[in-house]
């Protein structure tokens, strides 16, 4: 059981995913950090999700970046989104991780900012403990 | 059975897909037209892909349009995508459906333009009959 | 007493609050509506802020947007961004949105998405029922 | 004969060239390279294309990357496109290669994204063997 | 005989066109108004140029907008391009006429700037007469 | 008591205030340089603006730069902006500095170009001494 | 004599300087309004400028928008631009003021905004008055 | 007496003059290179222009880029302008150059395509030698 699960489409985010797991860190709360891409392996991204018993999801990609949208459509609690600058400074996935179809809502961080896509996620946890 | 499945991923892209639906209307392949969103109903895009014996996949979405790449992940068909304006004069969607990761390929066509998705289709419709 | 807070940079955003509003309406949390200009009226909206319980916010603003980060740098609470058209296709405001500063996170959804900023909340106060 | 003929528009393409030879290497169809700029070599191409008895083409070009084009022009076989980053990171050969007239439809992967244009291809010509 | 030859990629150029048309009627030289798509009626085109006695070629086009690179590589005379906004605001059909590979150069002029095609070609043949 | 206040928003800003600072060595006007975020720090940035004499304030800084705008907000003095290439070469910084709302004026130089910040900054003081 | 000069590049910018207007007409100080194109009336602003005892320039122009480093490149005054979305949202006249050279600065406030350019200019005055 | 003029506006410039340079000593014309900014010497290059018998103008500049437009404005012979990428990729001094007002043409090559600028030039001289 966890509280927060980090979700990164590809390996090569890696670097982006560890902004993020250095301030989790600091916290008291749990996490586990997965790779796994939207579009090579969706039945084990379905499964996944659908097993999880995380509180808030942050999910990391770049290029189209479909991770944390198809993340969204899979699950009811918050999706955070981080865009990673693979081609195009990044733009390509900031646009792809904002502009969701009204109902299935990402919060987009900024491009390569791990840090904040943690930081977002323990405001929400704190939420929980301080309603 | 048929040969061509058009997906849009909102009945708000139904004007763009209705200029593909022209082009094959004046050919004499066979194809249908559905709407379903990767986003708001993705076990049904997973069944009704699964469950497809279309040869090729035209896939009509905006925004972040996910709809491409999710249906070139359940399929080895080709599959063709059509970006749609709705905003930022629909560079969100053509860098959403082209900027694929490696190993699941979408052929983006023109923004609004459903007439080359068609058109594109319909060659590789051909190919089939005159390789 | 309320969960949720909605600002706006200006009355010129009303039509986007209103398609969050719209949303919200269809909850159980309750919510108010204000109308503070990050730039015009800063100290209005330090004290607004600091005197609200609410449980998360939901900022609306366009051109340079700067509300979403200035309510996000007085609170601890969650903020969620939703940048306006007003300019170049509202991506000026997606900008100023996401690209925040590593430790002062706001979660941005789409231009002009009012609804998805509600539906982001949403989740969000779901979550602390039902954490 | 070929499968698949692919063209690069200049010698400086010939890394993203390599990353779809790459790919075709591991498949069991057959393809050659060819280096053609649709600017400089324009009757070289036209001879080309009409003597090729290819059943796709894969085109890279970057900057106004015209060769996608051309090619949709001179064959009805189906034509792949590959945007190289030379200038601008690859969007204005990705815009010059995707937004084609009607009629002329070219299908373009990512910016760079030599793999998916090869992936693209080996779609096609699976589907001429089990259609 | 004629001092310039314009062309236009789609009839659909025509009012930009006719920006340039008003501003040759009034110079003393003598010009043709031609549409050839470079897409659709590529023989057409080198037909057409190759007997063209024209002295610069003021060429019209939107989206990928190949038409102005493919006369520049079909004649030895100046060619000026106009591009076109029919979407992006014309930012497409602007980096697809400007970015053209060394040696085949195309002098582009601004977004819907039919005039400044023509007064450029008048400068031109301005300097013919007196170099 | 100082003519200039110089304020960056990040000390990541330090190489292009320097460009600044270069500028105003020469010059015979007092000026000082200070770190402090408008996001991370806002109560610190409020009470210095409020405690300072400076007739004129230079804001650097970069990504969602609110910097500026919020120093315009809380001074009546004029504001000039440099924004910093963090991520997209500037452009989110270069957007949220000059697209104020109508009221809270901010004078945008150009990215990276701290030394317009200055001699802008130059300019206005020489005017006090002889308007 | 006046205080403020405000130069617009063409009459179709006028629009955007009634803006200014309506606000300088609220303020204390006089102001003129002049059009003069610095591309096409060089000579003309050259001698405005040399002969105005204006203490501030308010320069207002789209697309290329060379008139505000003109201006600032004549007079040692400051010198602010305001950026008229003609084509591409004002990208183009946005960029033109701000990325001005070393040396030569240009205050830009936001596309269209000719309130701010006022606001910015009274600002400078008032420093004037009370330094 | 010479047939080109090649202007840069900053020595920072050289190398993309250079790329023409290395065109033009391959071919009969003569030409000099001259390095004077529109913005900081614009009278010695009102002086330079009216003096000089060149009878086409290469300018290359980044940036702002007006010095390609103010040459137009001053001379009435044919004026190429060369962008050169010092931010934003040359984003900025290709709008900038192509992106004239009516009357006051300015043909613009490529991003950094110092070599087009000179093709350009040869294919204007070689007409006037054979009309």
């Amino acid at each position: 059981m966890v509280d927060i699960s980090m979700i990164m489409g590809s390996e090569s985010d890696r670097s982006i995913a560890n902004r993020a797991v250095a301030v989790l860190e600091k916290s008291k709360y749990t996490y586990e950090v997965m790779v796994i891409s939207a579009h090579r392996n969706p039945d084990e991204l379905d499964s996944y999700i659908s097993d999880s018993d995380a509180k808030v999801f942050i999910t990391i990609a770049g290029l189209s970046a479909a991770l944390p949208g198809v993340v969204a459509s899979r699950t009811k609690k918050p999706v955070i989104g981080v865009p990673v600058s693979a081609k195009l400074g990044g733009l390509d996935a900031l646009l792809s991780i904002a502009q969701m179809p009204p109902g299935v809502p990402v919060g987009s961080v900024g491009i390569d900012n791990g840090a904040n896509g943690a930081y977002l996620a323990l405001r929400i946890l704190d939420l929980i403990e301080n309603p």
